[in-house]
């Protein structure tokens, strides 16, 4: 199985950093963001991964990152400009199996992506979610009775309820049919998949992810590199 | 009823422009985001003002507002170094009277408070608490069945059973008590009060808030400020 | 004397601070550059101030400053875009009268304007330059003999025999006729002036002024204030 | 001759990038800053290098550089904390030989540096300093006469009878002896070289130097690797 990883977000949210520096190219710890990624694909013996990039950043990270050799697995470029994530995708369809893993390039995670994969497969699905039940929302919020009485009110909670998305999918060849220019894989893909009865799953995992698209993010992944001694262990 | 308006905040999301400006003396096009929130709570009839600041901003926001004439309310400041927002008002108890708002400082909107004002008082609440439900989570969420089948996704979604605090609440003297130093509002007050079964209430309302402590929100801001040409309509 | 206060500069190096906030509304301590700006002054009995602006900032510095008033001074305004230091005064020119002051709006002094406005009337000047003898270079430099020997090196020296312009100046009315569209007071006309024959005159002084147009210079000036506890006294 | 690169600096001046991202580190164009650096130094054929950095940024360098095999040059590491330019490079003098270069880990410049050492051998100096004299003041400076009358005036004038240094140096083994802890090469090593009668020379260049340690620097740094279409060519 292939890995499509989506690293030409503009990282508006790390501005002025992403100004001079990629989202995939800020380091934490001893390594870049994208060769954590990296090492976590080939971890689960994913090996052959193809970015989704933008031309701005396309000299520096086929630079960096080269056909691959050094980090062990096997890259390939795909450069297309603000199509959306799903529009990526469908540019980059001929570099992709039968079967294909969606991968932000602004996560990391240690989820088991060995059991979302077998899960995948005994599901049958057409297309796999990764989706933690540990991730705070970024509110305050409520429960609230008819007359307007406060039942329950946590700031910042976990809605168990409602499992967020890490930004990890498994996608069927059939996929990419929806993946047309300027669609969000997560906006309008996913959404039509469900409308038009597709298998759409969720792996749920208590695992958590971080999404270093903001500085309180990138600051939260930094301190748990650092204290698992550059280790890719974030939970 | 005086109002308490926290404006102490380190501000760390809006890094590295809080190193050099304090986030309520922000500008959004003509104004500072604190003169807004005074322009506001005026418009509501809410001329008496309580600041609670830290010691860094000090100086400036004494030198920017003085006592308020300027801007026709009547300021006092109230210095209480990181002890929470609940410590802070607590510090500030003997300013404030029988009743009165709290009011986040890096808070805009044009939710309307003479209405939030009487549904306090009609529910005879010790604590009414503003909650908008129009406020979209950060996240993609899903609901999933037994199975692991998604029967529902969507990026970014409003959830309307859970409405979303804004920031803004109207207490009784009684809450004070509750105010103890290095608690906040809203992760111990509030979730108290419901336990010792006082009666808390969602003022619910369609209208949105803007926290202006990122820099998302902070150039959303900027572009209703804009639109409307300057004057305070965020919605 | 009527003073133009250049404040419609972009402030690219303080960016991206400058993104948010004008670099004349920067905090130092408990006031905003143009308020200790504002403040020298009038120390110096310079009461009538025309700010030299880009639409960019305008209502908020109209909001901020008004008429004046609030600060005991008197201050109109002059919007130009883009056109340059002397452009931006030529534009003003009908606001002037027959001797002016100019003054750079990220500069802080305290430097003797009296003492500078005596030594221009006492040498019949057109164009008065306040120059510090104390600011040192940004770089290591030497004095090199014939053969290549380095006889002198020093990094960051003062460098008396070139004493180094403060953005401070003092003209006669017939400088405006030289302050044309899209040219700059230093780059073009002061050279213009001297190449003219016209009596152009330095104001030497061994005080030093902080230029906070970078980090570096600001946080200078920062803890300069600080140490002063605030008032304004630079050296 | 082996060179030891300074890269340990702080990179205050380009806050909040280097909050992030070493100074080295930092991408222009298709490549790191140290990967023109050890371009560079290959081209002239230097390629034993040593590294002086500090416990910062040690991880994430030598993850990227590695042994420098994949630059195809030797690569050392001498780690030391805030002891000054001179104080590293005497802590790693074991590392360099009877006579190294010394290049300042923020400095592009397309200076011919077999030129200079050829300079410095015929010299037979014990250390000679790149200089260039096509490197601009920061400042307006004047020349004036007795009575004060200016008689030249320029705004970011090139000084040609000040030539500024480059940061880069080539030393003997004799220079090790001035280098102790908290000293730098530049305010401490070299004055004291020519106060001891000393041969220090200097290697007078039109070429520039772009020190990319502040955000002006550093976009005219881009601009001009972007106009070469990514090849080392600055000037």
């Amino acid at each position: 199985m292939k890995a499509a990883v989506l690293a030409g977000g503009a990282g508006t949210r790390l501005y002025p950093i992403t100004a001079y520096v990629p989202k995939s190219l800020i380091p934490i710890g001893s390594h870049y963001v994208i060769e954590y990624i990296l090492e976590y694909l080939k971890h689960y013996d994913v090996r052959d991964i193809v970015m989704l990039i933008s031309e701005k950043e396309s000299d520096l990270l086929r630079n960096h990152l080269g056909d691959g050799k050094r980090f062990a697995v096997n890259i390939e470029y795909s450069v297309a400009e603000r199509i959306g994530t799903a529009g990526a995708i469908g540019a980059a369809a001929g570099l992709l199996g039968d079967r294909f893993l969606v991968y932000y390039g602004d996560v990391l995670t240690d989820m088991n992506l060995t059991d979302m994969i077998e899960f995948h497969e005994r599901s049958r699905a057409t297309c796999t979610i990764a989706m933690s039940t540990s991730v705070p929302m970024e509110y305050g919020v409520a429960r609230v009775a008819e007359d307007g009485r406060v039942t329950y009110f946590e700031e910042k909670p976990i809605i168990k309820e409602y499992p967020v998305s890490m930004g990890i999918l498994i996608c069927e060849k059939e996929v990419i049919r929806y993946c047309k220019p300027d669609t969000d894989i997560s906006h309008e893909v996913v959404p039509q998949l469900i409308k038009d009865g597709k298998p759409v799953f969720a792996y749920l995992t208590s695992k958590r992810h971080y999404d270093i698209g903001t500085f309180k993010n990138l600051e939260e992944a930094k301190t748990l590199v650092e204290q698992s001694k550059g280790a890719f262990q974030l939970s």
